[in-house]
């Protein structure tokens, strides 16, 4: 199943796409539907109002996550390729939920910032309460899979000891269009699938999510034994080599871009970038 | 005025202190009250139920804050202590609400860490939706104060490059038990306050909220410059020096400790450390 969080009219309804047509799922919003008991049954069989994909307008997948969880250097080669070791432990740090939006939605790019950054990354999507998981309970909370483009400040990625300030402005991060279920993927919830960025047509990132260190059910466990994941919650996996401030020249999103952010078998982020009007 | 969320068999109630009772205030907690439209006032006069202040199950003053801010290094006495330079930005990083207790709870120790420390707070509680908020609208923002335990594993902090998996333990970080707003507090929005924790009844941080490098309206004013501050949200100021992993020795929370966390004209956080049990 592709499942999805569209905007109806100044509201919002989860939907499943159904070939051209998005079916309505009778909840306000995917969070709401992966809090219900019996969520993929219902999402499967339910028959409600249908609205035409062409021109869907989505909301970021999830809208208000209790958390989205992002982990740092996760891909092997990315690693390697700076010199350093393979980490023992993921490296955590935080988005709040007020820095998501759609997959389609033009990204603002602050007038604080003279660095601004891509990071493709596959997400998980949390569909179950747990804590603690191991092994085949990781493994069914993972809902799902879905697009995230982890936009950063660098300049105040690196204005401090921590990265949070950079990471989690308001309205950047782009994330959807949809859920897919790990039935739908080679890999199920470990999938192997191509990850690609481009600005322009150009492409910047490219590589495996089969190379991921930590892979996604490894991340379910590591993240629930510290505090408990609810339903709709969202870990970002990390991203591969090609980020602009890694680049030399270095290379940043100055505004008038259009950044493509896709997973093979998952879906495409498509986001103009803007320069912020300043007052 | 001094607010509170109350547990109330199975449910929850915005309550404020009236003498020897508190007051229902006509919300299911104190993040809902806040984000209703003239929320001082309607805290000031409301005329609902009572409920007895003694033996009062206080919930986290916000059960569910859309964020967690954090600040680090803040108290200039315990940064030169530590023969750093004072720091031109404050350094940022989030704890997620799944965190949080009250006031009385018992902190449970988790069974994954061997150095479980302390770290008084005074917390900001934000009353109004604001982004760049400058100056006198900051400083409306700030919708009072309450006091914060940003209880720690140092050895989850350290054991990578960014310290959220050391910050966000499940159930772990007490605060309240009252939001206390700025007219009662000498210095208003910018409080000068004696802050103290104590183990078993020994002092182990000593302080005065007069010595931040930030004061809560610079936070408001950063924070809300990079993402929308909501109502409820939550800013811990940081934390002056003596924790235990600065001690030496290190002194670490075991349990069967009791830990009392306060601030002067606000309040009292009283909380036993309890071992979990493991399965």
């Amino acid at each position: 199943m592709k499942l999805a969080t569209l905007r109806t009219g100044g509201a919002t309804r989860a939907v499943r796409l159904d070939g051209e047509v998005l079916v309505d799922l009778g909840a306000p919003d995917l969070g709401a539907l992966l809090a219900q008991e019996g969520w993929a049954e219902r999402a499967a069989t339910a028959t409600g109002a249908t609205y035409p994909v062409e021109g869907a307008d989505f909301a970021p997948v999830v809208p208000a996550p209790s958390k989205v969880v992002c982990v740092g250097l996760n891909y092997r080669n990315h690693i390697q390729e700076m010199g350093r070791d393979l980490p023992e432990h993921p490296t955590l740090f935080a988005k709040f939920a007020d820095a998501l939006i759609g997959a389609r939605d033009e990204i603002v790019r602050p007038a604080e910032t003279d660095r601004f950054d891509w990071e493709v990354e596959l997400a998980v999507v949390v569909g179950a309460s747990v804590r603690r998981a191991r092994g085949e309970e990781a493994e069914r909370a993972v809902a799902g899979f879905t697009v995230l483009n982890d936009i950063t400040c660098r300049d105040w990625q690196f204005r401090s000891r921590e990265w949070l300030q950079g990471k989690t402005w308001d309205s950047t991060t782009p994330v959807g269009p949809y859920l897919v279920t790990p039935d739908e993927l080679p890999g199920g919830v470990r999938p192997s699938l191509d990850v690609r960025l481009l600005v322009d047509g150009e492409v910047m990132q490219s590589d495996s999510t089969g190379d991921l260190l930590f892979d996604p059910v490894d991340l379910v466990e590591y993240v629930s034994t510290i505090v408990r994941l609810n339903p709709g919650d969202i870990i970002a996996t990390g991203t591969p080599g090609g980020v602009g401030h890694a680049r030399r020249p270095e290379r940043y999103l100055l505004g008038g871009e259009t950044v493509v952010t896709e997973i093979e078998g998952i879906g495409r982020l498509e986001n103009r970038v803007v320069r912020e009007k300043t007052s």
